[in-house]
């Protein structure tokens, strides 16, 4: 089996696992309890905070700990916009960010916010110039994911950051999910405000997510209650999962560290291989993109079908983002990069981890074009 | 040790565990993924929503998988109210919710919602015409506690249910978290829309909770994104936490099912016993109150010092609702059944599991006896 489909969720790592399971096993109390149980487990609490604020470079009382993904994007955009609706209700995003970014700013706006959608370019890349000319005196937020999870593309956080420190006023949100361990991100130097991290993309368990909330900043907590996570997020905190998530977090940096040049290689072989294949168009391109993801589109031909032909030669992708899959509508992000139609509904996304490396890329060239053959034949025999 | 605290969190059945092991490591697919690996989690998926709605006798679809209770609770209050804003903006709710329903109610309340915060009376009971009296032209939902997590006092869930059917428009949410698998509650007979329960509660793991949403209810999205959940809520689902929640729900209710008649008369004696003892008021009333949770004031003494005395024994109680414990604010339902200031400050909450038993209760009692009197010497000497 080669898997090939890391962007949508990766295998978790075994001593993350382990740590999960010795943690709900030993340390089952509730880490708000005043009892030694809870202080046992609220220590762990504490341990996974630092841990990880070390390895992402910032401070511990800034790490919010959250469900995941979804979660850390949905709390930043609401909670800033509900937040700082007095002072204005503008809010600048991208026309390719994840669902969890643009569903939330749809229900702002239905409830009286204003949304501007920039476009990209042919890479798939926003223009920092687009984002100043769109500031208003009512812009209170900018978020703009780090990489794209359809092209990979990667976004000009830091100068876009950079042109933002002088609109002190607004806060600026980056969805990192695709990014983190992957594409190095310093949070200080692109004046970043809010940044969603998601477990399960590096290795860790499903169910676990960060929301890096920079010092000072103040937002509405989207869920309410018992005043856990800095009062910002409240409910009984998933202790477990997150010291596995820290554990997976410091292991994928390694692994990643060491895997960037060798994933780099082979994304631009794989880029180089299947733009000599006729009837594929890459969508990645090959410079300002992370080094593990390849979107190619194969012409108009079904790619659903073409998923589960490469998955009879035991290779896993995706046509587009997983939680997009099942809808068979076009790339949102090939749209926006000014694609036809066809090429946007029959993409094929390639997500690489750190286990991959360049000696399995006969093996998927060649898988990749059998598939295509059988699809071209059924093509034409329709 | 014997653990006491069951209402802050439980211990994880070793089977749902296992259970959670083996999806994490064979399953890692994303439930969303179109290829084989994300069908199986998927299926795994399904399975698990069918046999937790089996168990809870609603419909599969009516069952939508979260991050936990205060998650649910969120998002039944925001979902209504957000959605059915242009019919109305009152909310019903009690003075004696869990912080995750009245937080939620505050921050509707700055944007605009008005809430009614019923009281309740010396039982910690509130009372069906009040509800009714409370009803306005522009009320669109009833939320309310089934078992009180501080006191254990159950709320009349079904008389309200009935008497909210003569208003079809009015949603009813039920804050269901101590209550599954201890006191029966038939969905369909109270007339629930909206019903929350959370894993960890009932020996699952943390992370992972439900919300029953009645056919037909619609709301506003709290986690907006990939759609997963019926469109309801968004995020890479947490499978190996639902499956293991699954399990654990099929075996609480079996293990409490069996143990209920043991615990009702274990609170019995442990009430009619803590009862004799001079220096502590009885908080739980004896009837109308869940078999696992007692209640009772230590007279003005510091109920965080007992806690860590009754610790030094190796028993586990904890001082008020887990959330709320590291406030050492006075019980908001104490006072909420007018207790005075001294009495709702020193209160300490016994919740019992399955496997507790009367065969502890005279251990459980002479611990009581002693850590008051060492805060009552201590008392003495300042």
């Amino acid at each position: 089996m080669i898997y090939l489909d890391n962007s949508a969720t990766t295998k978790v790592f075994p001593e993350a696992l382990e740590s999960f399971t010795a943690v709900a096993t030993n340390y089952f109390g509730n880490p708000s309890s005043l009892h030694e149980l809870g202080m046992q487990a609220e220590r762990l609490l504490i341990q996974a905070r630092e841990q990880i604020a070390r390895l992402l470079h910032v401070k511990a009382t800034e790490i919010i700990f959250t469900s995941g993904g979804t979660e850390s994007n949905n709390m930043a955009i609401k909670g800033i916009a509900w937040q700082h609706r007095h002072r204005g209700r503008h809010i600048i995003t991208t026309s390719i960010e994840h669902p969890s970014v643009a569903e939330a700013c749809k229900q702002l706006e239905q409830l009286g916010f204003e949304v501007t959608y920039l476009p990209v370019d042919e890479r798939g890349i926003v223009s920092v110039e687009d984002v100043e000319k769109a500031i208003r005196e009512d812009t209170i937020l900018v978020s703009i994911m780090h990489v794209n999870n359809e092209i990979g593309s990667i976004q000009p956080i830091e100068q876009i950051g950079a042109t933002l420190k002088k609109y002190p006023k607004i806060f600026f949100h980056v969805d990192h999910v695709q990014g983190v361990t992957k594409v190095p991100l310093d949070f200080k130097k692109a004046n970043i405000d809010l940044c969603t991290m998601s477990a399960h993309k590096f290795h860790g368990l499903k169910g676990a997510g960060i929301l890096y909330v920079r010092e000072g900043v103040k937002l509405s907590p989207l869920l309410a209650g018992g005043a856990q996570e800095m009062q910002l997020r409240s409910g009984t905190e998933n202790v477990a999962g997150i010291v596995a998530m820290a554990k997976a977090l410091r292991l994928a940096f390694e692994k990643y560290e060491k895997a960037r040049q060798e994933l780099n290689e082979m994304k631009r072989l794989l880029i180089a291989e299947l733009s000599k294949i006729e009837g594929i168009q890459v969508n990645t391109p090959v410079d300002h993109s992370a080094p593990h993801i390849v979107n190619f589109s194969i012409n108009g031909l079904k790619s659903e079908v073409f998923v589960h032909e490469l998955e009879k030669q035991q290779i896993y992708v995706s046509t587009t983002s997983a939680c997009s899959s099942r809808k068979k509508a076009p790339s949102k992000t090939l749209l926006a990069m000014g694609a036809d139609q066809k090429r946007a509904e029959s993409s094929i996304r390639i997500s690489l981890s750190y286990e991959n490396h360049r000696g399995q890329l006969s093996l998927i060239i060649e898988a990749i074009k059998h598939a295509l053959k059988k699809l071209q034949e059924v093509a034409r025999e329709m």
